[in-house]
């Protein structure tokens, strides 16, 4: 067994002390296990400039040459290959996490950036960095996440309006940052009224390759909004981040400053905030009702923009919903048959602070399920009675599983599940929707033997060039159009 | 198109007009709306007790003799036939609504029954009854479910501990009472702290056919506890009922007095309220522990005492799941193929608040998804900004449908499954667990065709002998121990 059970209960043990003392339902608002030097290997940029970017305008940035990138050289859209994140741990290296760009990255300077706060405010604001970084800061570990993670996986059933995101569109990192909540208030807004139901986030004008004018941030800028209530509630945790693992965040991850929303989707924390809007309505940004939403899923392209399907609320998408993937085997990965035991490992999260309450995994297409030790090293914020309800989780939880490699070598696949404390899991089919989003079926990897040995099979490998996976073979045979996901025969036939 | 379609964005429209006009993003803590005379039908008891109810101690409660009873006689544990239900809309009829009894009704009277108030308090209470209804009372409508609705298909895979509840183990009705934060308040209470993480519930003394000595709420009592945060939290909307559909309350669902936790299984809203308990600890009564509890497939009734599985923190329950079923057509129902359209209805609700978004229909199998219509009638509590995230939903919400009888004839299956605002949907597959709970996988209507007729076939009827319905046909050839519910071939072989 391994070193993760010991540590499997150490939440639970946590909460039973903290209940045991009497102590009250207190704000973590600091980590005082927080230590930055414990953090610097995980928080430094990779020391060089990839000569990927030599000829495009992040020539100037420098990213881990490791990162599989999903969308071309430029923008920049990344991820990890999973295992190697895994290897890391609990906490991940900053140059390892996902990076979501829409163009450029915008150059900018400490010294010079201010986030301008205006709408329907007491008073307007014009903060520098230097003013922000004197508020009251927090620290505390949070996932981000794009809501894309796992997305070609979709686009095997059809293809999406979304690029090809693999199952480490993730990173699990302490975030540096002023409650948003503190914020407003120097703005005059403490509380949901006329005119202030709705915070807007924008970054940089001219950031983004298409521009729209007329809309909130102006012309050429990402921008989003988040309801008064969660901008307003200690609870949820929504900072202003200038720090990522102690130190000041990478151009790729916002620097000078970000908006994070913990347990929400990666497309609402704003980079390179530069304006905060109060406002009665909903942001008007075209990225705000063009994106982020998941749609059913007869809804096409076509249909979503004839019949206006973007602008109906209940398609809108904030909170995460739940996840996972298995990071070991990987794919492709070898294992001789004559090997004893193998420990699958992955992870699993949930959205809007929901706690994972049980991971499993099965070796013989769902028939049976067993439980697979998980873990969190994150305190649970907010935190109430043993029942976990009200404690607030933003991370991911990691699992292991020691198995057989005999038993391994009699399955056809190895899946893996996960609930949450809603007693919500991860559906056995997809059901695709037009921007690809929240895809969290079953995770599934194919078992095959080859001689003496067991290859394993992953549904798709990230990025472009990688015409690989089951699902992809599966698609490729059914002429790029894999039906599978809609249902019928169930479990999808092993070839 | 039936007349729920043009009803379907009432709730949008409202939400739209009140952030049109600019309003506060207030507490909807009177439901101006809410007139007593408007509901008197629905609040009545039957006018006359049953004759099956005279050789029993609750010979002196009247009861609707069309509810189904699931455990004999006595104890009363009762669901209405669904289409009954449906038939009266969004408000249910008091006397159809769900029962859930552990032993005989509590003869109470109103002029003699007081509540204790006690535990780690400023202030030791007793409330009496006309003093609690002095107190501010609010009004609003809210579903009340037990976690073992739609039971008797799970335990058509393996029997549980449960006995078989059907698919109507549901009422949604306007309940009044006073909020449980200001009785707390009364006594002192106002934050969680030391010694104050709970809020224990207990019913009368020998109310239960068991007796367990050394318990909160004393020998023979029913008991539970929630956690302190979700008692003070005014988002939550606890209350002490003390009238449902404007009527004071009928013997079987607590006179004079119950609790009331919107978004929550049944099990934690005890009945019959005699006491409350500020505690350090969850409440120590038997039915605390030992029920209401989600344990994994793996585990059975003698695994979970021997290893203690009922005290493993992760595994309680509180706030519903996602649920549903289809009411419309009923089981054994018959449709002549000559007729040309025909209107299939259900209901869906959420846990915890979270709203229904989506509602789907499926005749090929979950090859495809029809969008359904549905709505309700509640006007978002605690309602925020059009995302409808911080919006509380407590009800129900209603669908229709209408598809061609030729459609139907051509289906083997007439499936449906409904999302929330959490991007969760009902799994395709039960996971099948010891207590049978909360269990709420897309729910299956099959499809018969009979000379020039449709018959249609529902997974089980409730009631002890109703030995029929598609599932418990199959889990009789099976020898009763039907394993589709654990996987393997996907959706089942239709007979």
């Amino acid at each position: 067994m391994s070193a993760l059970v010991s540590a499997l209960t150490a939440p639970m043990r946590f909460v039973a002390r903290r209940a045991k003392r009497g102590e009250d339902a207190i704000e973590y608002e600091t980590c005082e296990e927080f230590d930055p030097s414990k953090y610097e290997h995980l928080a430094a940029p990779f020391p060089q400039v990839d000569e990927r970017d030599a000829k495009t305008p992040d020539v100037w940035v420098k990213r881990h040459p490791d990162l599989v990138r999903l969308t071309g050289k430029h923008p920049f859209n990344v991820e990890a290959q999973l295992p190697q994140m895994i290897d890391y741990g609990w906490v991940s290296p900053v140059n390892l996490h996902i990076v979501r760009n829409h163009g450029a990255v915008p150059q900018l300077k400490w010294s010079e950036h201010t986030i301008t706060v205006k709408g329907n405010v007491d008073r307007k604001l014009k903060i520098t960095m230097d003013e922000l970084a004197s508020m009251r800061n927090i620290t505390f570990p949070c996932l981000v996440t794009c809501a894309g993670n796992r997305r070609k996986e979709q686009n095997q059933i059809k293809q999406s309006i979304g690029f090809n995101w693999g199952p480490c569109a993730v990173g699990n990192t302490y975030w540096t940052g002023v409650p948003l909540r503190e914020v407003l208030k120097k703005a005059g807004v403490t509380k949901p009224g006329p005119g202030r139901r709705f915070v807007c986030f924008a970054g940089p004008q001219k950031e983004l390759p298409k521009s729209y004018d007329n809309q909130q941030g102006g012309p050429g800028s990402y921008g989003t909004s988040i309801d008064m209530e969660t901008a307003l509630d200690p609870s949820c945790d929504v900072i202003l981040a200038i720090k990522q693992n102690g130190k000041e965040l990478h151009p790729d991850h916002g620097y000078p400053v970000r908006v994070l929303i913990p347990g929400y989707i990666g497309g609402r924390m704003v980079k390179w905030l530069t304006e905060i809007e109060v406002t009665g309505e909903e942001s008007d940004n075209f990225y705000h009702f063009n994106d982020n939403r998941v749609l059913p899923s007869t809804v096409d392209a076509e249909k979503a923009n004839a019949e206006k399907w973007w602008f109906k609320p209940e398609y809108i998408i904030n909170n995460l919903n739940i996840n996972g993937a298995i990071a070991y085997p990987w794919h492709n990965e070898l294992v001789d048959v004559e090997r004893k035991s193998y420990t699958l490992k992955g992870y699993a999260y949930s959205g809007g602070g929901r706690k994972i309450i049980r991971v499993e995994v099965s070796l013989d297409q769902g028939m049976s399920w067993r439980l697979a030790p998980f873990f969190t090293e994150e305190k649970p914020r907010w935190a109430a009675g043993s029942s976990g309800d009200r404690a607030k989780h933003w991370c991911w939880f990691l699992w292991e599983l020691d198995v057989t490699v005999s038993e391994m070598a009699e399955a056809k696949e190895i899946l893996f599940r996960a609930w949450d404390q809603s007693q919500n899991s991860m559906p056995e089919r997809p059901t695709w929707n037009v921007m690809g989003m929240l895809n969290n079926p079953w995770y599934r990897v194919r078992v095959h033997k080859e001689g003496s040995m067991l290859r394993f099979e992953h549904p798709t490998q990230a990025g472009p060039d990688k015409d690989e996976g089951w699902m992809v073979n599966m698609a490729n045979k059914a002429g790029g159009h894999l039906n599978w996901g809609w249902g019928g025969s169930g479990t999808p036939a092993v070839p």
